[in-house]
This record gives C-alpha cells, structure tokens and sequence, in this order.
C-alpha cells in the first residue's frame, strides 16, 4: 500500500467524529444531527419558504436564478431514526443553488414512532404533491444521502409500481439499500469510518423495518428489480463501510438497464457534503451533483 | 421486467453482429475488426502522422484546435490477440477531438506472436517516450478498450511501480481485466452479448498470459494492488459479458483510494464507441470521455 496524504480537511473532521462518539438516547442523537446543520450559517441570498405537504412539514429553499420550473425533492439522511430539515439546510440549499433549481425538503415522519412504510407514504406523497402542483415529472429530480438515500431508491420504486410518471433524475449519496448490512466493507471500513458502524446500523435498521424483512425490497432497495428507474448518479466515500452496497447497488441498477453514473471520492466518509462549509470535496461533490442534475432535467 | 424500448441505433448494430459470427481463424479475425475502423471514414480535418516509438508503429492524430502540450496515449482492444492503428482509427480520433488533445494510438505486439509481457513492455515504452518528448506527466492521459483497458490499467501498475510519475487521468472503456472470467455477468449477459463470451475470452486469454497465472497482476488488473492509480473513468454497457468486471474493478480501486467514475450505459455492448459514426450513444460516450481527460488533465 502506498503511502499518500490524506486531505487535511477531512483528516479534521475525521478526528472530531472520532473523538465524539455517537450518544446512547435518541434524542440526544437527533440533537447532535440537527446541530450540526445548524452549525453553519445559511448563506444570505437563501430564501427559505416553510410549507408543508398532506401535514409532513416541509421547506423549500431558492437560491438566486433559480429556474422555478425545476425541483429537487431532498429526502434528508439519519438512518430514518434522525435527521430534519434543520440538520441538512445547508447542503440541501447548497444541491438547490449548484443545480440552478428550487429544492423542497421533507421532514417525514421517523422511526421508531413511526416504522417502515411511514417515510416512504411520506416521500411519494412530497412527489405526488410536487405533480398536482403542475412541475412536470422530467422537470423533478429526487435526491437524498444515507437513509434518505435509500428512501429515495425505495421512492422511485414505489413511483413506478403504481404508474407515476418518473422524474428526470436522482442524486444518491452514501445511499444505505442493504439493511442486513452484508457487504465486506462493513468490516473492511471498519477502522476509517468514524460514523457508521455495523452494530449501529442493525439497531437503528430494526427500529426502521418494525414487522418488514430486512430483504423487503422497499426497505433494502439492493434487493429490489431496478428495472425502469431514471438515470442515476450514486456518489460514495472510499473512508465509509456503505461503500460496498454503493457499489453493488450501482451495479445492480446498470445491470437492469437503468443509466448509472457511480463516483467513489478517495478518503471521503459517510455523506461528506454535510460539512461542505469547511470541505472543498463537499462542495466539489455537490458541484458535481449539481451538474448531473441540470444535465438530465427536461429544459 | 419493465418491458421498454432499446435505442433503435444499438439495436441494428446488435443484430448486424449477431448475424456475424467471428470466425475462427485468427487472421481473419484480424481483417475483420481492422476492416471495421475503415468502413467509417476518418473526418478530413483530422490530421495523421505515422510515427515509431522503440520499433513499434504508432501514429498521432489531432483535430483542429488541440492543446499540443497535452497528449493522450491509445491502447486499442482486440483481446491482445488483434486490432491495430487502422481499426480504432475513428474512434481515436474522436476521442482526440472530445478531448481537446493530440492522440498517440501505439501498434503494440500482439499475442499469439508475443505473448504477455511483450504488450505491456510497448506501452510502458510509449509511455517514457511521451515523458522523454517533454510532455509533462500531468498533461498525459492513458485510455484503452477491452483488452487495452486493462492494459491501460496495467501500465498504470508498471508506472507505479518503476516510480515514474503518474499521468493525469485514464480512461477504460468495456476493460477486460479478469482474465478467469470468473464475474457473474459472464452468463447474465451472455444471451445479450453479440461480440464477447466466455469460451472466447478464455481461448484468447491463454494466448496472450502464456505462462503467467489468469491471476497475475498485471494479466489481470481486477487482482492487483490499485493504490496509487490516477483518476480513473471507467465506462461499461448494460448488454455485455464483461459488465461485472468493469463494476468490480471500480469497487476496488475506489476501495484503494482512486478517484473513480464509473458509467453504465443502458442497452450498450462491448466498445459500442466504436459505431460512434452510426451511434448518438457512442459519440456521447466518447463525449464524456473527453470532459473527463479536459478536466482532469493539468493546465
């Protein structure tokens, strides 16, 4: 193995995460999640507009020149046991003004109060809502990262089974779409990832699914026929042990025919882009997304 | 199985192969795919220069405007054992073009004559020769198809491991770099395969090793060492035999720290870039291929 640096700044972050392990209690977890976003002052030129979709409270954010025909629907990460609007401000306005787009961000409703399939009526009512509001499907992109980036895969799943015309795109960061957790870098990551390990991932997965197998293919997409989902971009650290069903789910989805575009950024961990403020690669990273979703959105 | 349309382009392409078996003489096979990059005929404005670096033929392309400073070196496919200067003539010139960039395509000795590791020695050659002629390493890309995708990715190891400097990027199109065959898309996809199945990759594979193990390194890339590799743009197709390997690879060297991109093209077959004059999907793939090199290569 070659010896190389690591970029300082995620070296940074890396040893802070390592230095604060995650709380016991649940609230306290969603606490520290929403203070994290909160962390970071919203850039000034945001406009934030609280709205809310079938009582799911919701937010759209617009950053100057947005073209107001185009929507990226943001389902946030926390391992459906965590995350809010307020935890993901920042990157979520950040996809929104790098996609040159509106953005509205669901708070669906979390486990474990409210188990599997509660996030994902939550979701495909957001998309349904964004329909009847006259956005035309090829004009909505759908994002998410951890979690949110399995409900999202999960989401498009339950659009195409029911009929729904499919959006444009989607934008899937550290998605997590295995909920046994059986891929070999659960195990090889193990050491370098300072977030998400797989003891924790099997908790907050049982409080997730409730009565569902953990091979419910809408609760672990990688299980799921791809078949027929919209060009896909799924970004990924080379530092997390989601990567492997990043990966495989990558694979999977091409295998089915469906565009993929998968990136792996070298020494990143899991969804990086929350700490875009003080992380070139974050903002790098949603410059990226940014550019796949303005490429694939019908004009 | 969501029943849909297949691009109509790639469709008669597919089919016009399926009629066409490969025949089995070796010679022959060589006529045809040589026979292949002359049936387009090469845009006026392309410039060519034949050329030799150390005894191997070799020539330069280049399209108006390109960046002189700035060089990708061609390593063409046909499974070591045929193509040429003459067979990927179009589509290294395309890809010069997309690029903005001068092209250097080497005629490197093929197997059965010369056996691994006589493809690999003419590569890294070509390589040092560029290095030699002033070009900085950073504004160097390396790019091959099939059989020189992985002999893209095994000159990569060499330069690694001889402790030249690394080029700026590299580009796989459909890289053939499990020389076992030993992925599950083998038979997956053979049904949707016209060009590439497993008893062929296996004939030609012991031509070129000769004595070398299927697992070698740098005979079979999927089983090295990747750290230390520049980034990486691999791009595969949904239809061929060779779609799980392309996937592995990318897995493995985004594990080791590679900046990897990794595109799978719905309905595409092995090396469809090579149609690109009858194909929207091959000009856009080798589009991509050149706001890759352009973005990653040193100004």
């Amino acid at each position: 193995m070659t010896t190389r640096p690591i970029d300082p700044e995620i070296q940074a972050i890396r040893d802070l995460l390592a230095s604060r392990p995650r709380p016991a209690e649940l609230a306290e977890r969603r606490r520290r999640l929403d203070a994290l976003g909160g962390s970071y002052p919203l850039p000034g030129d945001i406009r934030v507009e609280p709205t809310s979709v079938q009582g799911v409270p919701a937010e759209w954010t617009e950053a100057p020149g947005a073209d107001a025909s185009r929507v990226l629907l943001y389902l946030h990460g926390g391992g459906y046991c965590a995350g809010s609007l307020a935890s993901h401000r920042p990157m979520v306005a950040e996809a929104g003004r790098q996609a040159g787009l509106r953005t509205l961000a669901l708070d669906y409703r979390l486990a474990p109060e409210y188990p599997f399939p509660a996030a994902l009526e939550d979701a495909l009512a957001g998309y349904r809502h964004l329909l009847e509001s006259g956005f035309a499907p090829g004009r909505i992109a759908i994002g998410g990262d951890s979690a949110g980036g399995g409900l999202t895969a999960a989401t498009l799943l339950a659009i195409r089974d029911q009929g729904l015309p499919m959006p444009g795109c989607a934008w899937l960061v550290s998605p997590w779409v295995d909920l046994e957790s059986a891929s070999a870098s659960m195990k090889s990551k193990a050491a370098t990832d300072p977030m998400v390990q797989k003891v924790y991932l099997l908790e907050i997965a049982a409080l997730y699914r409730g009565a569902a197998g953990a091979r419910t293919p809408l609760v672990s997409p990688l299980h799921a026929d791809l078949h027929g989902l919209p060009p896909l971009l799924i970004q990924v650290g080379s530092a997390e042990t989601l990567l492997d069903e990043g990966v495989a789910f990558a694979g999977k989805a091409g295998a089915a025919e469906v565009a993929v575009t998968l990136e792996i950024w070298p020494d990143m961990i899991h969804v990086w882009h929350l700490f875009h403020p003080q992380l070139a690669a974050g903002r790098r990273a949603i410059a990226k997304a940014g550019a796949f979703t303005r490429e694939h959105l019908a004009d």
